[in-house]
């Protein structure tokens, strides 16, 4: 066995969206008061500023036996730290009541999800449960809809605007799939992974109004909410567009809401923490899905780390000025999502949509024929060709966008911009030249 | 709304493993590398002994980008932590080869096995899969076998001899089963969870020779392998005994083992952290069980707990001192459990079968007829009401037997040992002054 030297010194991964692993630096506020949980000997002398030292007194107050290495009180989670989100969650609607009894935490949005997908899947051929999916979805999602024996309905976002949700084409998609599932979901990613788009007051309502006449369970996965920006776009969460529509809907639509330490800002994708809220599931169902928690625990530490995400330091507490790495955090993005799009829109053969939320980019890419021949006798999707051969030449890891359940004439690649901006440069470059190079030799 | 005066200033709740809700103290070797790898900028000064710093450094050298907020690198785990784990399982097992790619990190031993119910579940009626499983057993197996539709085949542990499993009623729960369900698997707990029973090699030699006639799957849950005391036990694990049968079973008897960090000498229950080892699965059932667990990556601080647990400090090194706390708190569950047993023996009405491991008490009750009739009108089961009675009365959270698939005319209660002396001591008192007023009562 030998190997080959590579051209390269390195691989970049910004296939998902880790902002860590490309070097984007953890908030030291979080980390700080994580660590004094974790080693409460920290809290006795003054190495820590003084915010950081009493919000690890508060938190470990709130842990049973004072330590992070109990249990939580309940399978849910910790009470005092569900009070937490919902306070969080009132706050960002505007007043919106939440019931700190609706938050289930757990390892992750992916677990909680899964819970709500097992609690849902049922039936065989015509009578499986099915669940109307975004495409492209969250690259994760179809293996999670496949496990939980769930029929994935696809419905096509509009890459021509932005990869805009068009209310006509869920209605299409319903209408495909009446007599080969049973639908029971409509599954909604916004701001979008990995498309990047934000959606507007007016979509929102028709998605809900379209749940509401066709009975349809929302399931709402807004991990990106703290990263929307560029064209004055403003994140609205859809139980505040619920609730602002008033009792006929808002006593009605039943909806779960997904939000996670791994995405967006905060970005401890490692340390494995969501929640989800449950609003308007009838009681019957929602006791049986706190059952079927009942054995899992969920993990203590992300619960202080969601604590700390919806809680940062304010005004003239003493990390506040540290803290204000988030904001930079959001320039990143903004200024990454800007100068990527422009590039890859130079590039011949290459389009990419304006982002204006969430950490990935998008583009399209037209491929030679020849290449495309090529993955066929190969047997391999043409977008999955292409990544293998980008890592193997230029060292650099993308998505396929065939992993998003997107199986297309268009091909797709997903790559995350919450990196370091000279990391970002050098992706671009790299995959600049790998493309070029495509193109070239198939001419 | 008035609340009444409670006759005891706190609650102890000591029905579940859960040493720190108890005041017992984590392992500050374990706390101090969590901590520093969470924050880095801690091992820039001398706080923490050099070899807490090296360890520190070690274990981020092996997480992508150096930091804990990323994803491990397979939906397995961090290759060099699986490679970690296997070191340790070979030292354990006197030199049995151990693959690291048989190893499979989750957030939590329930996770896991949940992971494995999901793959082996099907049918319905005579044709549904169903699991040999103790009574008692781990009081969360109940819920997780029917959350996965399997069926609990019931075979009883003998109390009289300690709670020890005998081949003859396998071979009758097998028998019984035959047309009410399809066997799969046989489930084990050892040492024993809620039992403190240790088995033996004529044991573990029956219980394989078992599964490897009945082509059955061995889940062996072994948690608490580093909890052991008393009589001259010593933990077997079943790979050893299996490999030291020779190939005609090593070969083909297939075999996932469980371990955590929540349970036996760390205690860490809050971090969630546990890995399976994988033995001689068919390999498209592997890799379909791999292709389950892909959309979830695994906790990464509590792999690192998990090497750890695995590599304590040597000898000569700074930690080393302190690390034998270990084995003072090995001392304290051998010397609680002793107590705790001898002290429930004197009571009038209950029975303690001697414990040579693993952290509970797993006492029997007798209960006055009146006591157990009143459970009967209020629709409940009467280890349910004294526990219920118990915690009300005098502030002790214990364990029913019936929580632990126990449906016995003889009613059980559990209690967990692993807690200082002072607090056993505390919740056994109040235990008994319950119970002679319970007999009293009904006199």
């Amino acid at each position: 066995m030998h190997f080959h030297k590579k051209p390269f010194q390195r691989v970049i991964d910004v296939s998902s969206g880790d902002p860590h692993r490309t070097g984007m630096r953890p908030l030291s506020f979080a980390r700080q008061v994580l660590a004094a949980c974790l080693y409460p000997e920290l809290l006795k002398d003054n190495s820590f500023p003084s915010d950081v030292r009493q919000r690890a007194q508060k938190l470990l107050g709130v842990c049973n036996g004072g330590s992070v290495g109990s249990y939580s009180a309940s399978s849910c989670g910790i009470p005092q730290i569900q009070r937490s989100i919902a306070e969080f969650i009132t706050r960002r609607d505007g007043g919106v009541a939440s019931d700190p009894e609706d938050i289930i935490f757990s390892s992750g949005s992916q677990t909680t999800l899964m819970l709500v997908l097992h609690l849902m899947s049922s039936g065989q051929g015509p009578t499986q449960a099915g669940v109307l999916t975004p495409l492209p979805c969250p690259h994760t999602l179809p293996m999670l809809l496949d496990e939980a024996a769930i029929k994935l309905i696809p419905y096509q976002l509009l890459e021509e605007q932005g990869w805009a949700l068009e209310l006509e084409e869920l209605q299409r998609a319903l209408r495909a799939a009446k007599g080969h599932c049973e639908p029971r979901a409509i599954y909604i990613s916004n701001p979008g992974n990995p498309t990047g788009h934000v959606q507007d007051l007016k979509t929102i309502e028709g998605v809900i109004r379209f749940a509401a006449s066709e009975q349809l369970l929302l399931l709402v996965e807004e991990v990106y909410q703290d990263s929307v920006f560029g064209q004055e776009q403003k994140f609205l969460s859809y139980k505040k567009v619920l609730f602002d529509m008033g009792p006929k809907y808002s006593d009605k639509v039943e909806m779960v809401s997904f939000h996670s330490i791994s995405n967006g800002i905060l970005g401890e994708c490692g340390l494995r923490g969501g929640y989800m809220e449950v609003i308007n599931m009838d009681p019957l169902v929602k006791s049986f899905l706190m059952s079927m928690q009942a054995p899992y625990s969920p993990p203590v530490l992300p619960q202080l780390a969601l604590e700390i995400m919806v809680n940062p330091p304010s005004p003239g507490d003493d990390s506040h000025e540290v803290y204000s790495q988030v904001l930079q955090r959001a320039e990143i993005i903004s200024q990454n999502a800007r100068r990527g799009c422009e590039f890859l829109n130079n590039i011949a053969g290459m389009s990419c949509q304006p982002v204006m939320g969430g950490v990935f980019l998008y583009p399209s890419l037209q491929l030679p024929v020849e290449f495309i021949q090529q993955a066929e006798v190969l047997g391999m999707q043409a977008d999955v060709l292409y990544c293998q051969k980008l890592l193997e030449q230029e060292g650099v890891c993308l998505g396929p966008g065939s992993e998003n359940g997107h199986d297309d004439k268009n091909f797709h690649i997903r790559l995350c911009v919450l990196a370091p901006p000279a990391v970002l440069e050098d992706v671009l470059q790299r995959l600049s030249s790998f493309h070029l190079r495509i193109q070239e030799r198939h001419h």
